[in-house]
């Protein structure tokens, strides 16, 4: 029967849901500097659909189970001896929980730590779909200020002083210490360990989010926060997306099994997809490490196409970050250019996309001047072309010098 | 670095979060009646894997994106085309959201509408996954009495009104009108209109779990609910877990968009899988229905050895349902026979799994003398062999005459 839909659900809405628009994608450019997405044509998809072959033909029949919701054990395996390989980070499958993209586990970690008034602490710019979650709860997220080194740590501390001063207790801290998303830095062994000093000090949970990690194309890696603790307040999320694809939907978390047991029930949908976990896992298992190594060698050229692009078309009218790795780099344009209101007419007229800066904001106003461009998705020859593009649309509509 | 863990979450945690254990499988018995799985044997796992080739050669490269969360267009315009068909709903691919099963949709839905406190209504004994969720917002979860046909509309009336008189409002009314989950019986046409007459009468929506409604034995279709209505108060669920596989973790609601839109955000981990939904849609589009066909002989199959095989063997010491399809029955034990009590032992022993009826009431004690036993993994030789050794089981261990 076609509906009336004369019922009204407005009054019925729980006080706890949320009035905001969903989570989701936005038209796209065809030079789309708005998402980090890994690069296309190097997806494995040949070397996953046989994968995922194999795992059908060992275990197919399994696919008629509900799997506990820490999710596909072999994976969980999987990551526990990367992570101790690749971070130093000794756990075990059990301290593991699989998830639908790092944003379920950032969302579980969330939901769980955060009440409405809750104060947040992140760095000066931070990832966008975590401060979705965090307004979603109703956290009060306040950015501190940064350079290049990542957190400052006289900043944190005045930051945290003030919070207590107003009656309220800090809650979490939220950092991307490794190619942070939005700015690109890395933050220096040094300041991770102030970082922990301060969140030891003050009794202060870390959520570190390390997903990009395994992207890095200059450089040395530095030791992640989880590995630096031996308390057990850092709780660390990492993701397939990058280095296998974003539509496998596959991240994963570790943490305290006191934090673990209480995320759990916050966890929609079961265990994750076991179709998707089959063929990453058999993948990760042969070709994973091999994989890295190609895709930050295609992804290093890219960086290095729009870091060129810019200088030829933004020297000396903006300033932008190199970052040793990671999908994305930030661009700081003379202030009073407001890249928000410009994104609807370059991204119709230009082709090109771009995430204003004031969407990495905790105020959701700071940073209308600067811009987040990802890489990963064009080719090296599109990027250089997208920067003559963006720089012509800021020029002729933005005021750009 | 090992971990001492002395950091204490336990302070931190919200108060909102649920401090109850995850939802996940138990250890399984070799016949495994607790759980309603599909058939393992006929699993399509060629089939999917050749679908999933197809899609990739298609648009594999789009696996390097985020969808918006709604999920994958195509999957949503064949949902559209077969509820229209099948079920008589007409709605477009926007007035649908893919979930990872049904469960998500379920805690979308709860999620939205639940404050703490708040009272919902469902048959005396429901589904124990969307009990979960409503406990985990708290819910207040009142049973309504059923017969063979359904919820009765007296009670229904009397507990609208009891309630009333508590000066609370219902909040929602749960039902699996069609092979109720636990007990199997379907909800007559007479009943379902009376229902939706309440409903209309005192403003409140239904969430409709349809997730059975493929699996059909005997007798005739009869309209959801959803089809029925047309003032745009039914939440209509479903999924593709019984009719291919829960591992694929694809399920599905359809709503008045200002539910979905205010349900959206609940959503965690963004789109569902989409190297799932590549293979589960071209799949759907080129086998479900005949699929539909095969595995409704087999499970027709297993439903008469398991009602033969309590013909057998408890004939005059306890009475059952046969539903007309779904994947589960339920058996009454004399009063005193406390199954939940001897579930373990039973496991361990007789491997044989069931779920105690106590899974399944709202107030976690009623049913203890019940079972839901579902007949869908075994093979009908199995299900013979299980209930010999269940009925063993439950007159040395539990006093069954």
């Amino acid at each position: 029967m076609t509906q009336s839909n004369t019922f009204q659900f407005q009054q019925l809405f729980a006080r706890h849901s949320a009035d905001m628009p969903s989570w989701g994608a936005n038209k796209r450019g065809k030079y789309d500097f708005a998402i980090a997405y890994p690069d296309p044509a190097s997806l494995p998809l040949t070397d996953l659909l046989a994968s995922l072959q194999t795992a059908l033909h060992e275990e197919g029949q399994n696919l008629a189970l509900y799997l506990p919701s820490a999710g596909y054990l072999p994976l969980r395996e999987f990551l526990a001896a990367k992570l101790a390989r690749d971070r130093n980070i000794q756990v075990t499958a059990d301290d593991l929980v699989l998830t639908a993209g790092a944003g379920q586990a950032l969302h579980m970690v969330i939901e769980t730590l955060i009440d409405p008034g809750d104060v947040v602490l992140t760095e000066d710019f931070t990832y966008s779909g975590t401060l979705y979650q965090m307004r979603r709860f109703r956290a009060n997220v306040r950015g501190v200020a940064c350079d290049h080194e990542g957190l400052l740590p006289d900043a944190l501390e005045a930051m945290i002083k003030k919070v207590k001063a107003e009656g309220r207790q800090p809650k979490l801290i939220y950092v991307v210490p490794t190619f942070q998303n939005p700015k690109g830095g890395t933050m220096s062994l040094e300041r991770r360990k102030a970082l922990l000093a301060f969140a030891q000090k003050y009794n202060l949970p870390i959520l570190e989010d390390d997903c990009y990690v395994d992207l890095r194309y200059d450089g040395q890696d530095l030791p992640s926060l989880r590995a630096l603790d031996d308390t057990g307040l850092v709780i660390y999320v990492g993701s397939f997306s990058k280095t296998i694809a974003p539509g496998m939907r596959l991240g994963y978390m570790t943490a305290s099994r006191e934090l673990l047991a209480r995320a759990l029930p916050a966890k929609s949908g079961g265990a994750v997809n076991l179709f998707a976990a089959f063929a990453v896992h058999r993948y990760a298992v042969n070709h994973l490490a091999s994989h890295i190594e190609e895709i930050t060698d295609i992804q290093r050229a890219k960086r290095d196409a729009m870091v060129a692009g810019l200088e030829t078309h933004f020297a000396g009218a903006a300033t932008w970050t190199k970052p040793e790795g990671g999908l994305s780099l930030w661009v700081t344009l003379p202030a009073g250019i407001d890249v928000a209101a410009l994104r609807p007419k370059i991204l119709e007229i230009y082709d090109v996309g771009y995430s204003p800066g004031n969407n990495f904001a905790p105020d959701s106003i700071s940073g209308k001047n600067c811009l987040r461009l990802s890489f990963g998705y064009n080719t090296p020859a599109e990027i250089q072309e997208g920067m003559g593009r963006l720089a012509e649309a800021l020029r002729c509509e933005g005021g750009l010098a």
